[in-house]
């Protein structure tokens, strides 16, 4: 479905609320100097062979041979500072790949809404926001990111949109944001995560403005936007 | 995107408000015996030279082999009468011959909402909403139909749904429903028909309860429900 809405030129946000992209953003706020994304399991195993730190998950199972999963709460300060960690998960990390030519990858989560939304407003690009969603289907979750976004973006006066899928989003997050964490109650992927008792983090993963970092793409790796000079013109 | 939800025994309802399916609804309304749905152009042009009436068009353009277009205005009874139509457009044709393993493809659209509704109640299936949206993309019109139609089956008491684009068309609808004509004003293709001088079927497509006609998939061509040999528990 991404490529249907690719656009080159565009800055990409990669959106995957439960719980890659927040667990992303946690990495980077213990201190994290790297996130190193892979889309397959193989890639995982193989760098960690070469002795990189590996946090790996597929359908929210922990992979043997990895250091540990998914949680943002796994991401803590004493294993990640400083470090440079590779992660593969089932869809978030997958889709960091595939927008990998654009512009600015940008990994957005509730924790670092505000900052990321004055970024894109401040950077003269388009922007694409890619829901990772759930093995190439729509979740509720990322979409009601997705309008918490937009409206951001819409109420800076600087952007525009004509895109059916982004009126969608923005409506929807009208209702939601009301009662979000009531909201995600009916989420399919809560429902997964509550099964395997992974479900601790949603409120967590739902929580606004805990950072101002903004994580990006910068070769094959993801740093703190503020240490990227790929990106000049944010102050 | 439809692969990913496909459920051979389900009854697969497809969805293309502006226009396609309104305008297979207004055919049989019309007296059409059968509409013979085919997906390419090349299809369509070969059946022309066979004798057959053909609506055809790609992008609100009429093909200029065919009898005539994709407004639900075209297929008048002078027309259409008795009579067998080939047909094909850019995106709901194309999603019933995707379709077309499933136990039953039904064509749905606000003119026949209660009527395909209670079929579904009645019969013993699964239910897939497949939006044909727009060139592989989201669109809104045919989602706020999907809402419609869930609203429906939910209130039988027959149906649950753990599917997260369900819950979405159905707040999407929860919105839409107050003031259906002028929320679909935001949608894309209102725009495009607009732009080439369509736009004047709009209302009519998001009519209510013109006709108790479900048309259905029989073999290669689109027949009403009543005169269908397959379907056998529906009174």
């Amino acid at each position: 479905m991404y490529h249907r809405y690719h656009q080159i030129e565009a800055n990409v946000v990669v959106v995957d609320i439960l719980r890659a992209t927040t667990s992303i953003c946690t990495a980077f706020m213990n201190g994290a100097k790297k996130v190193i994304p892979v889309a397959t399991l193989d890639e995982a195993r193989e760098m960690k062979t070469q002795g990189f730190m590996v946090a790996a998950e597929r359908d929210g199972d922990v992979q043997e041979f990895a250091d540990f999963g998914n949680s943002p709460f796994n991401f803590t300060k004493e294993r990640v500072c400083d470090n440079e960690i590779v992660y593969s998960t089932t869809n978030g990390t997958q889709a960091i790949k595939m927008a990998e030519s654009c512009h600015n990858v940008l990994v957005g989560a509730y924790l670092n809404l505000d900052t990321l939304s004055q970024f894109l407003v401040k950077d003269n690009h388009n922007v694409v926001i890619f829901c990772a969603g759930w093995k190439d289907r729509f979740n509720l979750e990322d979409t009601l990111f997705g309008g918490a976004l937009t409206e951001r973006l819409l109420a800076s006066g600087r952007f525009e949109t004509n895109c059916d899928a982004t009126h969608a989003a923005l409506d929807l997050w009208s209702i939601a944001k009301k009662d979000l964490v009531s909201y995600i109650q009916k989420t399919a992927q809560k429902t997964r995560l509550q099964k395997k008792g992974l479900d601790d983090s949603i409120e967590y993963c739902h929580t606004m403005n805990l950072t101002n970092i903004v994580p990006v793409l910068k070769g094959n790796a993801l740093v703190s936007l503020n240490s990227c000079e790929k990106i000049n013109n944010f102050s």
